[in-house]
């Protein structure tokens, strides 16, 4: 039996998130378990409580999840590894009491949801509940809760949020651009990086000197030289002060390649810090083609002729 | 009299930006009027209701604010410009109704904030207050008006909430992490540029081709073959899906410096996108050391060189 | 009536480049005068005595020719300019008098011909006439005049050079590498730069500063960032010490393009020095390929949208 | 006793080069052989009729040797190794047989020298002996034997073949730019690299694929990254047509650095070929700063740490 945390309540994208990745497990199944917040979560896995741990990490329309992002950061250098990953659509439906209807919200309502919720529908409420007074909640499972209590008319909340706390949606698909995706994270402590699959992403947190003039070009520069693609490359504030930056970044390799050890060789060397966060493999599929000069074999050739030079 | 919409409600340290930047106006003086949201701010400014609009752009701990960025995306091409910037010393107070006493709050209290400023406070909480619940508002000035209203027992906010709402501060200085800075911006509708002063920043915003390895590498070369540095460069999605990024950019250069056009020529030329948001002096000062190579002179002088052999 | 200096004596390739590139004249005709080395063709161009000097440039076997290179730079900066250039294919003969064959030759000869001739037949002497002794002289036509005279017994010239001088030929096609081809430049003085054609070449020459590393990588670039494709690229020394450099570049455009003004610009902004030494058709007709954001439209298009910004 | 093959005749500067070098040498002494050629000098060191040889590389006026370049490179990858460098300033006399005087050179002389030496002394026999003509021979040496056979007139040739031939000098320094300086070479087979000194060259040929743009760029990037400057950057025709170049680099970096092995690995991944010619102590003795991020211990740690991730 595989436990599983994930940042609760039940209802919210995460709890699917958690499900969908669990349907891939042989054996025993899993026990999944809400956690308040992401370092709860987190605690969890380190204390041994759970094995593992899914989080939001980034969506394809608010960016990352800086909550996430901190609490990574956090683990220090012995900690947490993402060991896989999870994409999840994202829908947004209106979820009332049984018996109130979208009608009965036109002339006065509250709304109770998320603020990243309430940026992604904010279109579809101005047009249609314009009187509507919208509440920002802590997540969009607790916002749902909230209506069941009857602290609110409304949630806009994710479509399993209604069985998980007895409503009923009123509309569906609300979101003002379809489409949107939300990329969660499995974590784990302390367990091997998953072999490679040549479809895999590897992420790291680098802190370049920012006092360096073509500091981000040089970094740049370590994965183009090896023939790596980056999937994600994210600025976010190292909290030092204003223009002081970290960087996190998804590049399409495996820590088990060459061409990646000799990158993160090269970041080691020339970056103030950098934090390997795990090697696992997309959840799209997508092949990564690797350029002629960067492949494993041509790194073996290329080492053994060096070695021959040296004796 | 010049008229300045900021992002209210009163109290918030956007207000304190406003302020702080309308004591450098001569003559008449300023009237400050509190817009609901930033998209409000910047309907009054297109309207013309207002003279300038001041909004949040970016704090030192938590990073950019989106619905600023997002508004001034929405802007359009013909849209609003940044015409100045504003740096504000965050502090946060916790604020009761006067006779609430921190002791009264240690068995049980609700305190109400922006999420901004309860990541920004997190441990002293945990620290002082291990029982209180934190209740998300929609900002400190907000979360300070409830406390008057008796919605909650006290409120994390700016100093200055403490007047606007009649209520008193029972701990100061309580943010996890001292010295953390929030950048304002002043924008206008169809004021002219700025002259340069030496010191002085371009805001511009690119997409680049997401699907051409090493776009991002030549979007920075850009700027480097032109002796330009960056002090911001933050990666936000697109909305069109995970890995759709456009980047923010402040260059240390001025749109009437031969440099930075010949930067933007090269941007327009080959990204997907590039908008230009404002050129403007830096609110620290500081002198922009600008290379031999790239100085308005040698620009000309070797602009005349080549005009000579081609005649 | 065309006056045409070319590096003589008669029967060089040089003169073959310069019958075929009078050839594509209308009207006229030309007359042809041969002078005793590459500085003194051109001192006839620069007092007026010829219209244009054509002189050897470079050698797909041998490298460039440095008394060109010299003398190209001695011009000064109002010098000389680049304004055509011809492909010759080089062959090589063996030439004796008449009545001597290339058995008489086996015991005992000594064959005259120019170091860079010698170097190209080498394998071919060693196989066919092992004990023959090569002499060197200034050029393979000054050879053939010497076995003309009978100072020698074969010299190793051009086929063209047998009836220049009344020898005939006892070995043909005696290149140890086939397919050798030499370039000529056709020279002018205070002539218009010919008109873009759509297979163009820059030809330029640039000086770097030493001292500073990546000094090169920044000079590349500078074509780079403008999708300039270089041709050709050949380090020569400079004459002020070992290590410095001075680089000749033949750059895929043409001086009326706005990307290599662009990059004119940018050498001349950057480098110690930068001489431009003419743009002219290529003389394999080969179309140059521009990248849709470097060509003219995109340029004109890129400086519209920057002018809007500054108005 | 060292047995040296050095490209002779005796006189020549790579004669004073090969006794300059042997001075070094500590025990019984050294025994110079004189060579006809510079494959005549590998070829003695390959049969191992001599232990090392001395052979022109490189002249600060003239450029490269490309006798000395194309021997090396018909070495074959088993083949000939630079394990040494000397520097010889390069000096010019006029040299006469005893009794002949300056004067007698003014009104009709012919003067035998190599031809990169009528290069570098023509201002001055343009002055001094405007009447005179310059014979080409193949070395300064042998045009000085030649003068003693009575021939020519003069030599121009080093001061040292005065002796060697029984002339005497009737001028002194006469070349056009003073300071010249000549770099030789010194030749072993099968000997192993020398060890680091701090003060270290490696020289390398590269080919580029020479139809992918940017090529050269990625070749000097594979040293930029990390942190190797090159003291020599040379283009020289392959033979293979116009455009096609191989590139002769100087690297400030020893084989046994890892940035240098590390960079070797790269030019092997991405060139079309690459040869290694060896890592020997620079003749200047001047130190080879290396940045920290490239420094061996920074490498060990480096590679431990990635290490440490990987198990």
């Amino acid at each position: 039996m595989t436990r599983i945390a994930y940042l609760g309540p039940p209802g919210t994208f995460t709890e699917q998130a958690a499900r969908q990745w669990s349907e891939g497990l042989a054996g025993a199944g899993a026990e999944t378990i809400d956690a308040p917040t992401v370092p709860a979560a987190i605690a969890a896995l380190r204390e041994g409580r759970v094995d593992v741990a899914v989080v939001p990490f980034e969506n394809s329309v608010e960016g990352s999840v800086p909550a996430t992002l901190q609490a990574l950061l956090d683990g220090g250098v012995d900690g947490v590894r993402i060991g896989a990953e999870v994409h999840v659509q994202v829908q947004f439906s209106l979820l009332t009491r049984p018996g109130t209807s979208l009608e009965d919200l036109r002339e006065r309502a509250t709304l109770a949801t998320h603020p990243h919720a309430a940026a992604q529908t904010r279109n579809w409420v101005d047009r249609s509940l314009p009187r509507a007074k919208v509440v920002p909640e802590s997540s969009t499972a607790r916002a749902a809760q909230a209506v069941s209590e009857g602290l609110y008319d409304a949630a806009i909340a994710a479509p399993g949020a209604a069985q998980a706390y007895g409503l009923v949606p009123v509309a569906e698909h609300i979101a003002d651009r379809p489409g949107a995706v939300t990329r969660f994270v499995v974590l784990r402590v302390g367990a091997p990086v998953p072999a490679p699959t040549g479809s895999d992403c590897t992420t790291l947190v680098t802190w370049i000197w920012a006092n360096r003039p073509g500091a981000l070009l040089a970094l740049l520069d370590q994965f183009a030289v090896r023939g790596i693609d980056l999937s994600r490359l994210e600025s976010r504030p190292t909290g030092e002060g204003l223009g002081e930056y970290c960087f996190w970044i998804d590049a399409n390799a495996h820590l088990d390649e060459p061409r990646m050890q000799e990158a993160l060789v090269g970041l080691r060397r020339t970056c103030r810090d950098v934090r390997f966060l795990g090697s696992y493999p997309r959840a799209d599929g997508r092949l990564v083609l690797v350029p002629a000069h960067a492949r494993d074999q041509t790194y073996v050739e290329a080492r053994e002729w060096v070695q021959r030079l040296t004796t």
